[in-house]
């Protein structure tokens, strides 16, 4: 008989009642009925409920054991009295007699109890992970992230997608975000960065000829640490070779629908090839936000041209000097109080904006101050030209553009919320598309870039010749699931005279962008070929399959908001002799110096 | 029609003539017949050949351009005339006439032919290696990469193992290797390290609950560099709950020889389930090393006690002394000249042994000092013990055990190189087992670990408190093939009183053991499972599977032996700015600084 066990925890049923079994296992729970005690025996695979009775020498070994304890049972299968059956555990039907027990692991008493998952602070979690990953919730979302990890990249191989590896220790990238460094020994003063994500290598790769590579791939940003956000991540990095954004929207649409799919527990998603391509400009206009929850019903307009002349002066002023007047519609809210509109503009005040408008009505009759001053016939108007009813109240928000999109954006999904119209059960998957190349800085006024400087732009070298930079789109793309942006993507500039030009409209020399990106622009030049792709982000997705709000919730060994591992001590202070092999030294030193450590020839594989 | 391709460059056969259709690709090579050029335009995929005439708008165009530069070419699939049909190649029956050409990349003259394959400078080709990627080898070797990891993933998920990702920015470990090291920005003087191997994260993960862990892991030791050694490499990296050693090893047989029976190109493999188990003194003995490659037929024997009494003096001595004499049979060496003995003599003083003695044998005629001195009835009574016969030489490596061990194993190689007895065609793997726990450090005059002190003493407590030290084995094993040691591995000491005990014996204290190895003594107090695993390196795998002497040849984007980058310039200097944020400063600052460099808001996905 195998040492440990015969079956797992999860394997025995009916079938087996009469065999003999030895099983090995945490003790989850014991309950004591009198002299009868009932183990629950858990392990990676199930639970199993072991009996010890006066007739058991387990009795007094497991009567005196810790919950968590590890132990071996040996034992016999039963059936459970009727009454005691649980028709929710596989193993339900059956019960293991113990006969004899062994002892793997005595437990001390826990800093973090296992079963029934009470809440518990954070930094006990992270402590004493171990523990927590045993409970059920935590156990679940690690074996969640695993699955989703493998379909994705069964779903990528399947379509021809090869995986390969690129470097960790490699050179500081021109990014916006903060590199991590580590400083070299062999080469006093320099530092190798880790990779904020593999983009230049996977360009790299298909400048050397491979077609479809992807990679689940660790990114680093040393960046202030989010509920979504954590200093290493992982992405799933893609690109192709001779392809359209067309072609990159065809690859991965089965890709995350068929993921999420098979691990949403019956939600709705979006089918592969029906994501909305939602133009960057409408999005802003329609959603006020480039990352568009489309669960959300409401539809923001601008209605600026009926404020041009109106007794509601604030308006007017507004679209009078270049602004707009957005709205967000809230629909049948007759029986909601003036408190409801009012709270929602304390709502928008609190979130530092100027204030959300708005209008109510109730069998047909409208109230508040706009509605008021503009006029119920000019109101009526206005609610004929967007379809909304009698019962339909609106809120407004106006100034800047980008700043009455902004509100109407943030108003438009608090609202929602309020009225309960967020559709629940679904993903609901889009891409905005047509992203802007250029945009007018007006701190620096000057065009820059807006988003990716080396996404090709519509239109190549002629757009960038003949048309207002303003007005260039970019083939650049999102996208967007319930809200949150899993990753933006492009068809790249694989050609260095209109990476030049590109730069040059932006006011950067040829110089400048030789010197900045010559390992990019340098291998341009013997032979590149079209290509695009993006890199959804792996932590979100299973965040979002796991239904939890927190990135922390779905990583085995998260650090803390503070970027600390608080199970392995992570930041530590290194040795005198170790800083002095890296050719640096700290600037504040730390204040005790560790005391020599044990060195030991290997501990590991 | 698709902008840039309706086929790959592989895809075309005899049935597609007639079609219109549209490829691209580098320009592989030109030939020019007079005024017809034939191009081979390749892909990722393979070749296909154009050819463009004087009636082609193609012809000027290509006749411009260099090889290398990225084509797309409308044309019309013609069959070969039977004489140029190519049958090594899927696409040699055919030929695209090139109708019309769009160049989508000019290359400039190549650094580094991509055709050909002709050998070029490491440094060129490693600064270039996006064209050297293009070459027909190392395209392939990194294709092999990828199904070689892919097969392996495959294998494990189909075995029940699940794949978890462990963080890369973790703690100083106390291994024997040297971290490198990464300076916390939010804790000033506090270092993060990259993982020398997951090794603590995976045993927290049996701590945690999870049972069959495996991951394609990176992993990183700041050491001098190799041919088979990088800065950073990837294991396939496992880890089981409830096991004994058999059970790792039933794991890892069936993948290990899947694997290469699956991408050995026809190469025997030892069959999963019969790897042998070499116990670690036997494989000293009868290999001379703990890394046998047991495609050598040749076996040392110790033949000690054939010379405590000898006319040849200085055996006597050593044997007497407690020293070892050790033969390597030279079977059928009749024909071999005295040189050929003295040269393999020779090697071994080069080698900085003291020398290597042998007896010829010709007839049944023994001859040299060795044979001389001892007599040749006594050298008869000796070949027959040993089974040799009347034309077998005999190699004589004698001193101290480990020095008479060692020197035989070498000669064994160089002895089995030299008569051409190495079996070709095939992959021999074996285990090695019975690892000694201690052994005697001369040096320090004192027991110490003589591998991996986490490692599980066969007998557990019973045997540390009963037995001599010396005498203790391990439940710890090496995975040996062709004489490459592709992973160390354990069932590991899962409790805090055995391991306590066990440095203990060691020389450590209690305190010791808790300062150093803390987070792992602490986990095991909460209910830890039996548990073990191992991690055979995969850049070592693709390195034989390729047949290929250095992992920079299977390695996308590798380091030279310098530890830099050539391609991306890495390490390089990094402003004074980022050294401040991160709290430290460079000992010898670096002579220049580079030039602020453009920062852009973002680049990837």
């Amino acid at each position: 008989m195998h040492p440990y066990r015969t079956h797992t925890c999860a394997a025995l049923t009916a079938a087996d009642v009469g065999s003999t079994v030895r099983l090995s296992g945490w003790v989850h729970r014991k309950r004591d009925h009198g002299g009868v005690l009932f183990i629950d025996l858990r392990d990676h695979y199930g639970m199993t409920q072991i009996v010890a009775d006066e007739d058991s020498p387990a009795l007094e070994v497991l009567d005196k054991l810790r919950v968590e304890s590890v132990v071996t049972i040996d034992g016999e299968v039963k059936s459970r009295a009727e009454s005691t059956i649980n028709k929710n555990l596989p193993t339900g039907e059956i019960e293991v007699f113990a006969r004899a027990i062994t002892v793997q692991s005595r437990a001390d008493e826990l800093p973090l109890p296992v079963a029934g998952e009470q809440e518990y602070p954070e930094e006990i979690r992270l402590k004493y992970r171990f523990l927590d990953l045993r409970r059920e919730t935590m156990h679940k979302n690690i074996v969640l992230r695993s699955q989703v990890i493998s379909s994705l990249r069964r779903r990528m191989t399947d379509q021809g997608f090869l995986e390969y590896q690129t470097p960790i220790l490699t050179a500081s990238s021109p990014e916006g975000a903060r590199d991590f460094l580590v400083p070299s020994r062999l080469h006093a003063g320099k530092f190798y960065a880790l990779p904020q994500a593999p983009q230049m290598f996977k360009q790299m790769l298909m400048v050397s000829g491979f077609d479809r590579y992807f990679q689940i791939a660790p990114c680093f940003r040393d960046e202030d640490l989010r509920a979504d956000r954590s200093l290493e991540f992982y992405q799933l990095d893609f690109e192709m070779s001779y392809v359209t954004q067309e072609d990159v929207f065809q690859a991965l649409e089965p890709v995350l629908a068929g993921v999420f799919e098979e691990f949403s527990g019956g939600f709705t998603v979006t089918p592969a090839g029906e994501f909305p391509r939602i133009p960057y400009a409408e999005a802003m206009l329609k959603y006020g936000s480039d990352k568009p929850d489309l669960r959300n019903p409401l539809i923001i307009s601008d209605v600026s041209s009926h404020f041009e002349q109106s007794g509601f002066g604030l308006f007017e002023k507004i679209v009078g000097s270049g602004g707009k007047v957005r709205v967000i519609p809230a629909p049948n809210t007759a029986d909601k109080s003036r408190k409801f509109f009012d709270d929602m503009n304390n709502w928008a005040r609190g979130e530092g904006f100027a204030g959300l408008g708005y209008v109510t009505r109730k069998g047909g009759e409208f109230g508040g101050p706009i509605a008021k001053n503009h006029g119920p016939e000019r109101m009526e108007e206005l609610y004929n030209e967007l379809g909304l009813g009698p019962d339909d109240g609106l809120f407004f928000a106006a100034g800047k553009e980008k700043d009455a999109a902004k509100l109407a954006g943030a108003a438009r999904t608090r609202v929602a919320e309020e009225l309960g119209l967020i559709e629940q059960g679904c993903f609901k998957f889009c891409w905005i598309v047509d992203f802007p190349m250029f945009e007018y800085d007006e701190d620096l006024k000057k065009i820059d870039f807006s988003h990716n400087p080396f996404s090709m732009p519509q239109g190549e070298m002629e757009a960038l010749e003949t048309k207002d930079p303003l007005d260039i789109l970019a083939w650049q793309y999102d996208i967007v699931c319930n809200g949150y942006e899993l990753s933006s993507g492009a068809i790249r500039n694989h050609r260095p005279d209109i990476m030049y030009k590109a730069f040059e409209i932006a006011g950067y020399s040829q110089e400048e962008v030789d010197a900045n990106f010559s390992g990019m622009i340098n291998a341009f030049k013997f032979g590149a070929p079209p290509h695009g792709g993006s890199a959804p982000g792996i932590d979100r997705i299973v965040m979002l399959l796991a239904g939890e709000q927190a990135i922390r919730e779905v990583i085995a060994f998260p650090m803390n908001q503070k970027g600390e591992d608080l199970m392995m001590q992570a930041p530590t202070v290194v040795s005198p002799k170790q800083l002095r092999e890296l050719h640096i030294r700290t600037i504040e030193p730390p204040k005790a110096t560790e005391a020599e450590k044990v060195r030991v020839d290997q501990i590991g594989d």
